[in-house]
């Protein structure tokens, strides 16, 4: 790492409009983390964008005081050699691919979701392909470089990511921060003396333990039917008796899986009112993208924060902050299994506690796993292990099987129509799918 | 063993309509494996039917002019003291429970089947506590007999018992041995030359490899969209792309996992016209019944093999056989995992190949076990335990996560819902669950 | 814990001469970790020390003017009541049986060592049964302490503690912050910046990666043919070929298993020259002893220190430290293995890296596990789990089993003389090997 | 398989003394194994014991009257291409190089023996590198055969085969048929009637359970102090409160670790007397040759069986048969594996009961694998691993590492030296160590 002369940081789709948080982090951090080059790279679609985002960025900076060049391009190769750090947060297809991911499967009265179900599954077979090939200019170009990924389906593209390259890469969700962050306002306490305990995978976890200043508060908070919610999904609340049996606080996500048909009409509800999640959102970042144009703006603003994905660029920063000091402290990241579950293979990506020291990351086991929830864990992680191999390969039987054992697929029938108008749908960034 | 003087054989359930089958299994095999005595012992309420049942079997045994004798009891101590081999084949709470497992589901939404979903768990709450208290006496009064476990869920029952208690045991299923013959018909060849591969567990299992005179036929078979189907269950094909892609031959009980929904409405359409399957083989006993009664029978009647349940008790005889005998054949069992998944637990039950022994069976680790379907076992699996331990233990949250975990239930929900029904509906066999 | 009244510790073998490090440690950490009583308590035989190491222990407390009540007794459980920590550091059967242990084996051209070879076994034998007797009193009377463990041999008696009773103890070494304190002190830096990766079990590990300000020096550390030592063993260099080969830095006590004959031909030099190590202590200990009677003396003599066992108190100190506070920092501790090796039991202790929470130390999955030392980890662990079923059951045969599979014993011939021997030498402190 | 026109077979080392062996064999099972061409094939070095021995086969066959054609050739490729089974017995460097096996250790005052330490070590090096040559020939010209692989150390040379070539193969030793004989000789049974069941791996197994007519007898046995030996190698009893505790009977090449020093002396004598082994083997297949000129001979002569190495040939004849036959019964094997035991990885060679069918063994898992002797086995894992890949790199820092980490090598001192003299001593077959 090239301590001396400060960090190259590199960001592919830097033209999204989180990007202003995590300059902000950036500076914030500067006296811990001095970045000497900030790359903001795009692809020549995402040109606007980034130029708008790039803008805000450099003002921003300018308004620090702080030396950190701010360099925006396509040119992606530029942006990665050498660098310290790569992080990804891009969206192959657009907006309106995820507009197809969500909207899709509730045609077939299957959850239709950006990350769980088909609509993963689909947004992974789109990026896995382009992620790889950034890992091969990430090999040739910055082979000492760590990736941070937060590009979703976070877990997929993580595991994807650790199976067919070389590249040193961690995956990254704001969900895991934002429990911790939940607990310590709850607790009235300072994060760092909070220690939730998160089994399972990305988007598919439970916190089954949570230490309080080294008390542990799960029973008392599982009693009383506490559960979080992170800022930019619905909250509903969950049925007390299960929790209580359960011996863990699932994540939002899990009520894909648990509360299914509720989750379901909630989805079809807000689909007739305000169209798909994708809509939304591309209604929100118009109005981002509208502030961040005024020549006036010189920091963050606060809408920003409505945007969801809140402490996203929080949880990247700290990431880089341990690596970069070798700080040895507990975050919640995407890494590979190892032995950690022994019924999972050891390269199959799990979400875990790990102390992050300058060499990387190093999962801690987590203390009580139930049986329970094994089955489900098992389950997900074969369709996403299918998932990355119908990527690599373009094989639709592999897909067809990934989809069939997805637990929110009810038939073979339903998988294999919602495959086939999928596939057709996305045909434009599925090129292996589609060869002659 | 007592090989000198004969066996001694108890069967638990002795009433039941399939009892001629094995009465007539144990004759046609007396050269290889004499029988001194075998006791058939039912309950109180089941004593009619012993009587009907148990006389015709004395007037086959008579017919064959073998030295076995024939007695029926109430008295299962009796019957079970110094036996070599007990087998059981009961139903708690009788046509009517099974009526109510095959019912109440439905009414939801949801399967309902005698051994598949909240049907076959409720089957499990009822039955492990009694067949622990025979093991008691096995345990007492034949420490060195062999059960052999017909009763259904008879994946589940065998683990309870493994884990229960100190009775070597071992599950038995018609399915395996169906497969055999259906593929020595097809192929013209003898069932010893014939091979098939079982992976998963009972009733959840796919064959994964078919060696037919030593060679691999699988690919051709599953390119024949071919499948097996056991008489008492409705034939149904299989869509052809699916089992290309799947590379196993699924059993017919995982259309209830596969093929839910077309399930349901055939499960639904049938209960119109016949009622539930409990309705139907309720008629079929009755019928059954009249004939044995007849003093002039002394033989099985043809009748019989519509019942269902074909080769049950070929099954059953061939296991004594080769256990008596030492025959280290190829039988596929229900047996302890021990290393061969490793990703279950070592007293998990499985259904796979064993070499029988007069020690018992060796399972043979299956040498292609598909990612794929690793996650559904497991899945099951976790109901599968949570229900033994809701069993022993009677706690609602136990049996709650159960059906919540288990793939068929859509939602918490649901599960409360059907628990509270089922609970209830089974009050009278579930002293666990209702104590002060 | 009682956090607002300060703590409670009891120190069994508290007349120990290493007595005063670990008061000094309480004194010098007071302001982070406020003791309240401290109970010295010993057996009759080790009154006379108690007494004298005792008063030392008060002048020093009286020294520092802090309000902790420094308690001698005889009366183990009055000691144990409602401690917060248990601390055990005792020798059964005094240096005498050290001697054997020490002189026996070397007889019969055997490695005769304190902890390593049949001389740890029979301090295993001899301890187990009193360590668990203890735990018998602590899960008594004071369930919720935690139990640090110094006595040696501190992996087995770790193991048998977690194996035979629900006291939550854990193992410490003093060898492993000898290597921290060494490795920062060559790289001139603070031990905060040292991450050196302990691969193995107690008294038998490899450091396989050593981060030192977050870059890896162990390549450079192994090419520099350099080790460590600790202070209370001689030096002897490794083979430079040898340790790059190697991958690791193997531990001292690894000489006894990779330089065999030479450690043996020093045992046997040292011998002549000054008896085993137990005399050369017990002529150490009495010079101490002689220093502390002096009621001037109010502080911890500078001899001391070259008594051995550097930094025993400094660990024992750190550990509880880390659980009081809720300090989540690493330290090298022995503890369950759970998952991180899978070619050992879960309940095998193991040496490891483990981050240190208020409820208790999760251990850390070393990165780099060679393959090479696999196999004398899980000989030496097999030996272990033999010696513990020994101790608890007096079999001879599982005695004879352990001796036989360690790696020093060279034949079944030698073991059972040095077995037979070394059990009616030891008699008076077996009574599980000669019940009538 | 070319079932009509009856088989090829190649056997690798024809000119062997043992090959009127296994065409005894042959012929013998003709009829339920045709064979239309044996090849046997040697190097320019072996062409005259080819040509005597060849011919020797040639009267056999004569004799017999049956159809099968035999082949001398020293064209590998041609004698490869196309067959069914390729046999391989072969010795690179012949019994000059064994002599140096034999003979540099025991300077040293290690074991020296053709298969077990650095003997066996030296063998493999040598060897491995030649059998992958043939490996290669087998995947183009034959890649439907299966290599039965005889030649020593069978277990590493088979996992070298497993992990470097997509060859077929299964490593035989006529250890377990011996152990079969002998059994069924004891207790005046057919070999069908006993089934001993072996824990470990090549030439260094258990036998944990021993099943005659289906019960078990290994208590009887092992009171009894009885234990096997093979013809070829010294007859020395066990200590019988050492067989006792074992739970297992050792194999004869336990000896060498069980008791070390009197198997050394013993070498020692015997090689004052007589010479190593090889020097006695020399003498006695001097004499075979002899014989085997004489062209009046036509039948295998009683003086093989004073070789050595009795039944190899029935092994391998049997092994052929099931294959062949789909037969699925009973042999002990060298396969990998897989989840056989948890402590060795897949791909690890083991020595284990399998089924045989047409597609190849089947291992089943041992029921009873005693604690005690996992540590050994995997301590011996873990050399054969890294000689495995020492032979493959040529790495002189792992072959030492190998020679170290094996239990009869002493310390690191004795290991260089050895490691030194015994690679100069190999020289001419080593030259992946030698490369420039």
């Amino acid at each position: 790492m090239t301590q001396r002369t400060g960090l190259k940081i590199a960001v592919i789709g830097g033209g999204s409009s989180y990007t202003p948080e995590i300059v902000e982090g950036f500076i914030r951090n500067y006296d811990q983390m001095p970045i000497r080059e900030l790359w903001l790279v795009d692809i020549e679609q995402g040109k606007h964008k980034l130029d708008i985002v790039g803008n805000l960025a450099k003002r921003m900076v300018e308004e620090s005081g702080l030396p950190i060049e701010v360099h925006l391009t396509l040119d992606r190769r530029q942006a990665i050699e050498g660098a310290d750090f790569v992080s990804t947060q891009m969206r192959v297809g657009l907006l309106e691919a995820r507009k197809k991911d969500e909207h899709i499967p509730i045609t077939y009265g299957v959850i239709g979701q950006e990350t769980t179900g088909p609509g993963g599954m689909f947004k992974a077979l789109r990026t896995v392909p382009i992620i790889l090939d950034i890992c091969r200019d990430i090999e040739e170009l910055a082979p000492n470089a760590w990736m941070l990924n937060f590009t979703n389906p976070a877990g997929i593209v993580t595991e994807a990511v650790a199976k067919y390259s070389r590249v040193r890469s961690i995956g990254l969700c704001n969900s895991p921060i934002n429990v911790q962050k939940f607990l310590a306002a709850q607790y009235e306490v300072s994060e760092k003396d909070v220690l939730p305990e998160f089994v399972g995978i990305n988007h598919l976890h439970w916190v089954t333990s949570c230490q309080v200043k080294g008390e542990e508060k799960l029973p008392e908070i599982l009693s009383g039917g506490m559960a979080y919610t992170a800022k930019n999904v619905p909250t509903v609340g969950w049925d007390a008796d299960f929790l209580k049996s359960l011996g863990g606080i699932p994540t939002y996500y899990l009520k894909y899986f648990y509360m299914t048909d509720y989750m379901l009409n909630e989805m079809k509800e807000a689909m007739e009112k305000n169209g798909t999640r994708a809509d939304v959102v591309s209604r929100v970042e118009e109005e981002l993208f509208e502030l961040y144009k005024d020549p006036n703006l010189r920091e963050k603003p606060k809408q920003l924060e409505q945007r969801g994905g809140a402490y996203y660029s929080e949880a990247a920063v700290n990431l880089m902050n341990s690596i970069y000091n070798d700080r040895k402290d507990i975050q919640t990241l995407n890494v590979a299994n190892g032995n950690i579950y022994d019924f999972l293979p050891a390269d199959a990506s799990i979400e875990v506690n790990c102390v992050v020291t300058a060499q990387g990351p190093i999962a801690l086991p987590p203390r009580n796993v139930p049986e329970h929830v094994k089955g489900l864990m098992h389950a997900v992680k074969v369709y996403e292990q299918l998932t990355i191999e119908a990527a690599i390969t373009g094989d639709r039987g592999i897909a067809l099987q990934a989809l069939v054992h997805h637990p929110l697929v009810p038939s073979i029938e339903v998988a294999k129509k919602l495959l086939d108008e999928m596939l057709e749908a996305n045909r434009e960034y599925l090129p292996n799918f589609f060869r002659e």
